[in-house]
């Protein structure tokens, strides 16, 4: 049974805050497990690969079949359905066209002391893109994942994902195709990671790694962290949504679900400041869970990790809000843009009744790579900066630095610090 | 003696990676220390925090000596002569001003769906500032790691610094004061990173820590990310310079000595098209070397890390650059508009012969917490955006989901995920 938390009984900020605390990820120590993996990929590079991918993915990796061939996609292809493709290009299109509206502006100009300042963007000359593979593979999430990077202008885009017995998903190689992926490779896990990080067989390593994959993924991003660049590390997805009694409890529990059915710790939260409406969510969460192909995870994301919180007024909901930081906070309410502005952490808002989570999961254009388990408190979802790296630029002449350098030399001086100090002062003579 | 490398010679390119790659920092594996020192913290708060602090800075910290009062800063800063606090004053106004460029915009449009889209930056809550305090306290880290929170419009910003024997300095104080710091904390090390965390005593958690250590905090923050932001971890820092036979062999030489003195792990790296300007640079080097006050130091990171390389013509600079990626670029040459454009990888980039590095340590503006290690070839400096982050905004209304709805279902089908399609087919009907 769903938690259901009332936020006026007196206990409730105590149990609250135990619910969001609630390790989902079982909380397993695989740090040393990932270490030993990447130990063997730096060590043994190509073979180390083969032997894992035996291990996990149950095939044969040679240099040959990791890599997949521009054939090999195009044949993909042609094996993907009309209207998938269709959609695939429209997803494509509108994440271009959202993305592209990132692209940060160069900055230059001279002060008032005659010094020249800015600073000025630039791509990284290469991106490895995970997409997870296991329990599904996402066409959508490599669209969501290259397309920035592509929008960036990074020249070499690199992609693992894991091939279960060798074989992939046609529609994600079509979604790679079009989303200016570069080079394929068929592996996943900790150890794609740390091939990406370090260079394994004919994977040259690159300079950032993105894309969002189970616990042994997350904690390898971690690991090669500082080796290369990388973006938020992802935990299991969750879904906040805020209603009120005006909604069709069917509209709001398939929105709850859409979230529960990713994995069994996914996590749903509805908060709501009406109880029979909540009763009725409940209901129709229960008969759209008998209903579902995901049956057994949707069933256990919504029972063991998800809960019902009942507020005497929805004025009470952004305090709750801020404390969870969701990664999809949908306001099914009548005044979202007034709810809107009260809230400061969220990965990604859902404005309004018509606008369920799962749009831009998809089409929207949004990126849905979005900072999970409470980490919107200070991460962002993935975009175009997160290939992008700044450089500062200072240029002063004989009476700019006239101007400045005097101060310098003195902080340089205070901090024990004397060729700061000279470099400066030998300019001034 | 420093290396020298002659980039006609043979075995330029082998001996140049074999250079770059060397590990300054010791390489010693120090995970498992900073593994243990953030358990016990976790367990053991404050009175692990006094026992580390007892241990490295060696004296008692009680939670009434951790935080430094408001009448010891006042008092501190009656201490620090005018001259210094000018400087401060000067400097920390022209940082503020540079960083205040830096602030994102928001974004709010409706497209050709319908479909009402955009992003809205907040500021976090809480930032940790970490100043080192080890070989030398230093004011102006202070003031380009908080400045730049402060402009976010971070509410609280918590500083820890060491205290060896307890004792702070007194212009890390006064400018703490300056950069709308508003916490003061008299602890250092993996512990303080540790603390900033998970709280510890009356330290609250924070969301993001930022700012540069030794190898120890640079660890503690690389395993404390994902409970926090991070901004990059930092490694020993370096410089190089590309200079033509037009410069002054003493300038250049002082330049080079500015980043050599920081600490023994540091590097300098000439570029030169005149060997007999290198050996004039060299010479030099070497007077003021003898000369310096920090003697040791710069002794060794210039003979042990530090090299001069020769190239035919300037024109095969930016190609050697891009390879390094290094933190400081100094272009002491003609037209360094011109060689600008050729560089793709750099944390800073000093323009013409009057921009000695120290000028952006202190005064100039962009921050001078930089990408050390190569890291610049995915990594920025440190700025505004690190104590923001951003949230997407989508909205439809009937028509636009009507409009986009369709393919997100299909989609949803073709990864096979039923809850994502009901929600949006639900509310097409």
């Amino acid at each position: 049974m769903v938690l259901r938390l009332d936020s006026h009984s007196a206990d409730f900020y105590m149990a609250f805050d135990q619910f969001i605390m609630k390790d989902r990820d079982g909380g397993a120590d695989i740090s040393a497990v990932v270490e030993g993996v990447i130990r063997e990929i730096r060590e043994n590079g190509m073979s180390a690969l083969a032997s894992f991918t035996q291990k996990f993915d149950g095939f044969m990796l040679t240099e040959q079949n990791l890599c997949v061939t521009n054939d090999e996609i195009d044949e993909a292809e042609k094996q993907c359905a009309k209207r998938d493709l269709e959609a695939l290009d429209f997803s494509a299109n509108r994440i271009r066209n959202y993305h592209v509206r990132q692209l940060p502006k160069d900055e230059r100009y001279t002060d008032d002391q005659g010094v020249t300042l800015g600073w000025r963007w630039n791509a990284v000359d290469a991106a490895g893109l995970y997409a997870p593979g296991g329990r599904a593979a996402y066409p959508s999430s490599v669209l969501m994942n290259a397309i920035p990077a592509q929008v960036a202008g990074v020249k070499r885009l690199a992609l693992v994902t894991p091939a279960p017995n060798g074989e992939m998903n046609p529609l994600v190689l079509a979604a790679a195709k079009r989303a200016g992926v570069t080079e394929v490779y068929r592996v996943g896990g900790a150890q794609a990671v740390a091939a990406l990080a370090y260079g394994a067989g004919p994977i040259l390593p690159v300079d950032v790694i993105v894309g969002p994959g189970n616990a042994y993924v997350a904690e390898a991003k971690r690991q090669v962290f500082g080796k290369v660049g990388i973006d938020s590390i992802a935990g299991p997805s969750e879904i906040l949504v805020v209603a009120d009694a005006k909604n069709d409890p069917d509209w709001i529990a398939a929105d709850l679900l859409s979230q529960a059915e990713h994995d069994p710790s996914s996590q749903s939260i509805l908060i709501t400041d009406d109880a029979s409406f909540a009763e009725e969510v409940e209901r129709a969460v229960n008969t759209q869970i008998n209903e579902s192909s995901r049956k057994e995870i949707t069933a256990s994301a919504w029972n063991d990790n998800s809960a019902i919180i009942i507020v005497q007024s929805l004025s009470d909901a952004p305090a709750i809000i801020d404390r969870i930081a969701p990664e999809h906070l949908e306001l099914a309410v009548e005044d979202p843009e007034s709810m809107l502005t009260k809230i400061r952490h969220a990965g990604a808002i859902f404005l309004g009744r018509y606008t369920p989570e799962a749009v831009g999961d998809y089409v929207a254009g949004p990126d849905h790579v979005l900072p999970t388990v409470h980490s919107a408190r200070y991460a962002s979802g993935l975009s175009v900066l997160d290939f992008m790296k700044r450089t500062s630029l200072i240029g002063c002449d004989a009476t700019a630095l006239a101007n400045i350098g005097p101060a310098a030399a003195t902080l340089a001086d205070a901090e024990g610090l004397p060729s700061h100090a000279k470099s400066v002062r030998i300019r001034l003579k």
